[in-house]
C-alpha cells in the first residue's frame, strides 16, 4: 500500500503541501480500514456532524505542520 | 479548490497570521464536506456548543503554531 | 476583528506570555460565535465541566507552546 | 493572578520541568474556573474517571514539551 | 517487549517512516493491552467508528511528525 | 514523588526512550490519582475501550516526541 503519495513531503507550493497532508490522512484511514466500500459508508455520516469535521480537519492541521516544515515553509 | 489563500504562508504581521489560520482549517473543512448548506446547517450547531467551539480553536491554534513558524513568530 | 492583542507575539515575561495565550484562545472563540450574549451563556456551562475545562486548558498550551517559541523562552 | 509559578521557564532538573507543567495547566484551570469550591468539586470527579485522567496527562504532556525546549532538554 | 522495530527512527524513504509511524501506535496499543485476543476485538469496533478513525489517525500523524524530524525530512 | 525516572531525558537507544514515554505518562496520572488501587480499577476499564487505548496511545506520542528531541532522534 502506498502510504506517502510520491514518496516525498516536498512539495512546490503551500497549496500542494496542503493537499499533501490531506492525502496523508486519507491514505493512514486506508491503512487502518482497507474495506473501500466501509470507508464510504462512515465518510458520508462523518462528513455531516460538525464535531467529526472539525476532528479530521484537525488530523489535517498536523499532517500539514510536518509538510511545512519539511519544504522549509516555502519561504522563498 | 484552493486550500491556501495565496498560496503563501507568510504574512505581514501575527493578525494577518492568525486570518490565515482560520482560513486554513475553514479550507480543509470545505474540502471535506463540500456542499456549502451542509456547512452553514452545521455552523449553526457547533457555534452554540462550548465543546465544538473549543475543538475549533484548538484547530486553530495547531494551524497558527505552523504559521507562525513560518514567519518567524514576525520577530522583528 | 482583533485577534492578537498588541498584534505581536513577543511578551516582556511568561507571565504575560500566558495571558497572552490565554487571550489568543478567546479571541478565536469570539471570531467563531460573534455574539457576546451566547458566549457568556456556554461560558457558565463549559467552566463547571471538569472535561470542558481541560480541552480549554490545553488550547491555551497549544497556544503558548507558540508564545513561548516566540520568545525564546524568555531565556534571559 | 499569577499563571507562570516564578514567572520563568526554566527549573535546574527535568523533574522540576514536570512539576511545573503540572503547575502550568493547574494554573490555567484557575484562571478559567476562578471558584476554588466548584475547582474542587471536579477534581472529585475527573480523577475517578478514566479518560479524564488521560486528556489531563495530555495537557501535562503538552506543557511539558514547552518546558522542556526551554531548557534545551537538560542535556548536560 | 520491543516498541520501536529496528530499534531506531532512521528510515530510508518518507513510506517506510510512515509504517513506522503507525506500527510505533500499534506497539504502545500492545503495551497497554498486552492481551492479542483482547485487541483483536477491540480492532473490529473502532475500524468502523468513522471518530474512532479519525482519532487512530491523528496519533499517526503524530508519530509520523517525530520520525519525519528524526529523518530531516528525506529532504535530498 | 518521582515524575522522571531518573530525573533524565536522555536514553541510550529509542527502545528505552519509549519506555521512558510511557513512564511519564504513567507518573503524570500517579501525580493526578494518587489511590494506587482507583488507578487500578480504572485501567482494567480503559484498556478494553478501543478509544480509551486510542487516547492513552496519543499521551505517549506526545510525550515521546520531546524525548526524541532532547535525544537528538539517536541520530548516530
Amino acid at each position: 500500500m502506498e502510504l506517502v503519495p510520491g514518496n516525498t513531503l516536498i512539495t512546490e507550493t503551500p497549496e500542494q503541501g496542503r493537499e499533501l497532508a490531506i492525502m496523508l490522512a486519507r491514505k493512514t484511514v486506508g491503512a487502518i480500514q482497507t474495506d473501500a466500500e466501509t470507508r464510504q459508508l462512515l465518510r458520508a455520516g462523518y462528513a455531516t456532524d460538525a464535531d467529526s469535521l472539525t476532528m479530521a480537519t484537525h488530523v489535517v492541521a498536523v499532517e500539514f505542520a510536518t509538510v511545512a516544515a519539511a519544504n522549509n515553509y516555502w519561504r522563498s
